[in-house]
């Protein structure tokens, strides 16, 4: 039985985020970035030694200083890092030579501080753009939070990284497996809006599961593919957007392509937990929304499908009123771009039938109706061409509230 | 001068719609399909004759009865057409084959009353979808209509088709050529909600130049492409879209390839105020937006940015603001899937440089807000990777109205 020693495998929620896992370190401080006193705004975390690193960045083409350098360091580094320092309340973009001079800056001095090289270390940075680092403030603040580090303040990084985030978001599980266990943890921040200023995602996840960077990186794609890249709240990609995933090995258990599915599970069940807390606290959000497209061609066809039902603001919009609009859905998936045959098509609002062989179900709209008054609503699309593949996107409705923090917060 | 005498032409503006042009003749009806008694919810434009016709469907694979019946007349009369129809109050959608089969009774009414073959008439509805037409009001609405016919009251034709739409819309030019002259008119409806409904885009376009079907499909592609194709309120495609041109030749100037630009400048002109008609019609919007994407590398990568900048929640509800937040248009061109640089490229607002070299011009802020606070709003980016290519996009803002119709309007 030694095949079932390695790939079967049970996971259980733990207590704690980003340090969670053994052999990570956070630190968290109030560097006065955020214009609100006290409030904690820089954080790092760090490991003994260089560690696999992994991380994705936004596919937006204007990317900022600290995209930049991370993607470098990485590149540098070969796939390695020994520490991440994080600010919110400025996101040192559209900076041009001063910023990316300030995000190189703050690798150095988390290197010097921790005794590494610049190239071991990944900066992201979140909050206004268009405005400079206040450099004294970061440089005091990553003395600060190097001193501060400690394997049980992870919570405290949670905090320090959010901007308008509703809540602090972190979470962590144990993968059993008969060679051991080892954590999988991790803490993000949404879409938060300061004027002027855009939605940026960040995610820190950390293991102390033993892997190389290659393994490392397609565990991350392959986990942010149905979780962190599953999530939408208003379409738009900000220059900010990276994940990192730091490996530490300290579990001892060692990932290999056999017990790579214990890994990705792991990361999948953090990342979801992650996500769809985002999406939640999303900006004027009332209701979490989970579209499931069936019988698609290809896996990406589904996704396709699914986000574009997700980011329509008609269909957010009737949800947000409670309304069974089967029409606006079929709408949306009928110009997704992917085959779709409206007479074999189904519509499904809370498990209740909707639509089927080209019409409505209308008797069915007040059952519906219901589903659509609670805070979580569960929307089914199939699309009726025979594809067999499925794929799940998490939105949350659109509101007047979302309007107004981002369009009338001025006046 | 043979040469000037076809190609220099001068456009006017015209009185009138639909039936501004020679040769048409339009009756409107309140059949009662809409809700409200005596409002004009039918309507019938004829030629003496089976003249040129031309169309644009939606692109949405979930499509209407009468766009499916439509678009097979076309084909069956080789692109003429003696007449269409148009109801509003139902739009005939996702009604399975009874909706099929009510929009060929449509067609046939039409047909016998005007001593035409079904396959001369075009058929549009729009309106509330998934409930059938009521076919004894369409019946009776339709005879009324033919008697109705008349040169002179196209501008019923404009209240008829309306759903929610909050003003009619009806242009005409007349353009002079040394070979004569001819007139293009039209009425369109835009964007309207009535539950369980989506919003419709109708154009129904009229012209007495002499034109083979062929050079008037191109007419109206090529036209609709800047046009009607250029517009967005929330980037929502309906299942009942459509654009119809008819081109009755009654005024005896005929267009060839020589001639075709002065076709194409008129119906530009019409279709061009139309469609912006419609953005300001457009739900809960309180601004006009004109985006300008500069320096693409081909017109279709600059429509590209220009539609991602103007379906952007996140620039929508800025603007909505009046905030001048280049960040965001930054972001949302940045992300649009086509070349960009962002140290090259720049944003104006207004006029007004708010973003050059990869850095804000904060201090043109104010400036910048000046402008936002108006109800017409420019906004120009250019992409910066020195393609020379040009594309404009219209929109509106996103306000709490917007949500209120859309979502709120149940409660």
């Amino acid at each position: 039985m030694a095949d079932a020693s390695v790939t079967q495998f049970h996971v259980t929620v733990a207590r704690g985020g980003v340090t969670a896992a053994r052999g990570f370190r956070s630190g968290a401080v109030a560097s006065g970035i955020k214009k609100k006193a006290g409030a904690l705004d820089l954080a790092v975390i760090a490991t003994e030694q260089p560690v696999s690193a992994a991380a994705l960045f936004t596919t937006n083409l204007a990317q900022a200083a600290p995209v930049l350098v991370s993607r470098r360091h990485l590149e540098l580094s070969a796939g390695t890092a020994q520490a991440v320092v994080v600010n919110a309340g400025c996101a040192n973009a559209c900076t041009g030579d001063d910023g990316l001079a300030n995000a190189h800056r703050m690798a150095s001095e988390v290197g010097a501080a921790l005794g590494c090289m610049p190239e071991q270390v990944l900066v992201a940075s979140t909050g206004v753009i268009g405005v400079g680092l206040p450099m004294d403030k970061v440089t005091a603040g990553i003395e600060q939070a190097v001193q501060a580090l400690s394997s049980d303040r992870g919570s405290e990084m949670a905090l320090a990284i959010m901007t308008t985030d509703p809540f602090p978001k972190e979470h962590a599980v144990i993968v059993h497996t008969a060679a051991g266990s080892f954590t999988v943890g991790g803490t993000a921040k949404g879409s938060g809006m300061i004027e002027p200023n855009m939605a940026t995602m960040l995610g820190f996840l950390t293991t102390d599961a033993q892997v190389t960077p290659d393994l490392l990186h397609r565990a991350l794609v392959e986990s942010a593919r149905e979780t962190f890249n599953a999530i939408t709240v208003d379409g738009d990609t900000s220059t900010n957007d990276c994940v990192f995933l730091l490996a530490s090995g300290a579990s001892g258990v060692r990932i290999d392509d056999e017990s790579y599915p214990a890994l990705l599970e792991g990361l999948l069940a953090v990342s979801r937990e992650l996500a769809i807390s985002i999406v939640r606290g999303g900006e004027g959000a009332t209701k979490l929304i989970t579209v499931n497209v069936h019988d698609a061609r290809t896996t990406a066809d589904a996704q396709r499908v699914a986000k574009t039902v997700a980011n329509s603001p008609l269909v957010k919009t009737a949800i947000h009123g409670a309304d069974p609009n089967w029409g606006r859905i079929v709408a949306a998936a009928g110009r997704a771009g992917v085959q779709f045959d409206v007479n074999q098509a189904t519509v499904h609002g809370g498990g209740v039938l909707l639509f089927e062989n080209g019409l409505p179900h209308d008797d069915a709209a007040p059952q519906a109706e219901e589903h659509l008054q609670q805070s979580e609503i569960r929307i089914d699309v199939a699309l009726g061409t025979g594809g067999g593949k499925d794929a799940t996107v998490w939105t949350c409705d659109l509101s007047a509230e979302y309007v107004r923090i981002n369009g009338e917060y001025r006046t």
